[in-house]
């Protein structure tokens, strides 16, 4: 054992097995590894890095967009979580639930938070009193507990981090604007920021969050055509409000309830990142959120001078870009396969004879930068690419159970609005679900392409992670 | 109620009642609120962003003396828990337990993490095999929970918010420096940052972690002249690594155990700050720290140009400052009574015959930066003023008791080393208790204060919370 490098080895081909290569880029990359609690991941400082470059970015684009920070206990009493109906009967059967503190039995046992609508709706209570409390436009970062049987870092995690938004209005109106205005901000940083196209639209009600009025959803596809729910954000009316008597008094100097939204996004990111972006050589990352954007190789390091101009190049750079300089003792071409692996998105060689792309010293810092503009949106075209590619359209039930058998990805078609319906394409295509009803509906056909009756709405479908 | 304007209400007196007026400042000044969650604080907008500035700056500093942060599961299988027999000593009565998730009575139960020992070193294991892997040096930002039975904001919940530093080393050597490097890091962060001097050294057997070999501790003084431990260091030895079999191959080609540090502070750290500076308006912010660090207040807002002139003054000062300018219809003096209670370090009050300093327009940004300067260090001369006017010396037991009776704050005396003098200083002064052996010791005489025996160590006394 001792003295051994670490090697790099090759991983699992993403078009033979893809859940399999899935996890060898988790694991060869070091982004997370298997803890010994049952369902919970450890995020590695490079996988942690990554989410810590995602959440600086959001939170710009939250607190831009007028939301302060607070933080709420991570535990919910059981008579609390109940107060709404739909909303325990959603998250209660998932939950974890502590039931000894100090040694002793709790007279009530509290729920480890699933998600926080009922704390924040407790706290809204006693600091909502007239319209100038409103609106408030509360976020929060913290982890989150959902019980699962079958886990998958990233992607299914008992223990997860994410952020809730959540925000309570004067009117419905500017409630709802906030929900879209928040669906807005998930989509524009999934674009600008991780290079990622995707699918926006509303949740029908079978799809929608337990307790909310209307939910909208960011829907990426992965390589291999299966979407991911990348992000969601509800409106809930006045329906919390109501159930834990909140209220303020008007200009018109009347009582009236509020009107509340949620939205959440999580570390799923990361493994959207890692199954939009990445390839057969390893992990590939949009440069806004690489830790490492450059890395300074030197080669025949041990020659006079190299050391000197690599740590010279790496302080030049250093004042634009994230850079790695890596002088350790492993060998160059160890070094290629582990930063490629590792998807650090411009590598520099330093070596008088043998560069890849011969720019001049002085030239490189500009050089660099539109690099990494033109690698984010090459990565983008190409997601978006595989998106049309893998994006089908149905008329007929038969077309739509040939797509979902034969050819993986979203399939548009028609839809009557009723859930039995979307429950009968599930059962008959193993898991295909209705993704959303777009922003932009096309009319595709009269009739829903399921039962026949008339159509309502076109809806994305699709398997999901 | 409704159109009724939010008051400021007066707090009470620091003098009269300490602990009345620390918890005024707390739900006066908004940073922090109780939840219906037993133990548990709502930390409101205005507390978490005084959070955030501190964790963006302490997170600078760890970052810059090399370390990683990465994330550990919130749950300890209680086994786990159990490996280390001193740390599961000191920790298992004070842990909130899951028994039931998903449904399902669990076949062990989990501890909601107190601390994250026992997580880290099995990661560890892992991941450690030989001497290339060493040192790792990761940190973790997360919340806690110790039950606790009588609670108040930020100084004692049984949740709080809090970063962990967990390291392993090659040699015994290089953790003792990092344990004390990172002691200094907290140092310079209360000083620089917090405004806020303190006296800080090692623990006695008595006092030191649960499993540790030695605990460093930073030992600010309140205005009341109690301590506030304020962020301890632990040197592990190579303890933990050999009750989880945690070793590597060292150049020698044999196999040794790495040596462990451990490190944390919380949102305690924010109760320091209020005890600290604060006074009888309210909430003292040293800038630093201080959310918003000027604020714009315009006087007779309705006449022309008076809003027009307010904010180009902010968006002029916002490119230095974080800057509010509050242009709400509150009159004036409820505005002035506001941002003085909330710590607010400077007001800029525009109106063209009342300016409190007489500072031309054009200078104003330079006058300002000098003014936050001057702001911080009196901050800080203040503080240490009054630690030192509360410092005092006992050589005999009589004066040990009669000052520990009549004049708080803290006490040099010489120690034998025995913790039963310490055991009889706490019964008989009502919670006396060693605060640590300082770096530079005085030899204040030659025998113990308590026992007459020869004395070991001179150490600090003193009440905490």
């Amino acid at each position: 054992m001792a003295g051994n490098k670490k090697m790099v080895e090759a991983i699992t081909s993403r078009d033979e097995d893809f859940a399999k290569w899935y996890t060898d880029i988790v694991k060869k990359a070091e982004l997370a590894d298997y803890s010994g609690v049952k369902g919970c991941m450890v995020i590695r400082p490079y996988g942690y890095a990554i989410w810590e470059l995602m959440q600086a970015d959001m939170d710009r684009r939250f607190k831009e967009t007028g939301h302060e920070n607070v933080y709420m206990p991570m535990f919910i009493p059981e008579s609390l979580l109940q107060r709404e109906k739909d909303h325990v009967e959603g998250f209660a059967p998932e939950c974890a639930w502590v039931t000894i503190g100090g040694q002793e039995k709790l007279t009530e046992r509290l729920a480890v938070r699933p998600t926080s609508e009922t704390l924040f709706c407790e706290h809204y209570k006693k600091v909502i009193n007239t319209y100038r409390d409103l609106p408030k436009l509360y976020n929060q970062w913290c982890s989150v507990v959902r019980w699962e049987k079958t886990t998958r870092p990233f992607l299914r995690t008992s223990e997860f981090l994410w952020q809730e938004g959540h925000t309570m209005h004067a009117t419905a109106e500017e409630a709802k604007e906030e929900t879209l205005r928040m669906l807005k901000v998930y989509t524009d940083f999934y674009a600008e920021t991780m290079a990622i196209p995707a699918v926006t639209g509303q949740k029908t009600e079978k799809e929608k969050f337990a307790g909310a009025e209307a939910t909208y959803t960011i829907e990426p596809m992965m390589h291999n055509g299966v979407a991911l729910q990348g992000g969601t954000s509800h409106y809930f009316g006045d329906g919390f409000a109501k159930s834990f008597g909140i209220t303020f008094a008007g200009k018109d100097n009347k009582l009236h309830y509020p009107h509340q939204t949620s939205w959440g996004t999580s570390t799923r990111m990361i493994g959207a990142l890692i199954m939009v972006h990445s390839d057969d050589d390893g992990l590939v990352l949009p440069p806004r959120i690489a830790p490492i954007q450059v890395v300074v190789i030197p080669v025949a390091q041990h020659k006079n001078g190299v050391l000197e101009k690599a740590n010279e190049l790496k302080a030049a750079l250093g004042k634009d870009f994230r850079v790695k300089l890596d002088d350790s003792d492993h060998a160059p071409g160890w070094k290629f396969a582990e930063y490629e692996m590792k998807g650090v998105p411009v590598r520099v060689v330093r070596r008088d004879t043998r560069e890849k792309a011969f720019v001049p010293f002085e030239q490189l810092q500009d050089y660099i930068a539109e690099l990494l503009v033109t690698i984010h949106k090459d990565m983008y075209d190409r997601a978006l690419e595989n998106t049309r590619q893998k994006t089908f359209t149905a008329t007929t039930y038969e077309e739509f159970l040939d797509t979902a058998a034969n050819r993986p990805g979203f399939i548009k078609a028609m839809w009557c609005g009723d859930s039995a319906c979307e429950e009968k394409i599930k059962d008959e295509t193993g898991g295909v679900k209705s993704r959303c009803i777009p922003f932009e509906e096309e009319h595709l056909a009269d009739t829903c392409v399921c039962c026949g009756r008339p159509a309502k709405h076109m809806v994305f479908w699709g398997k999901q992670y």
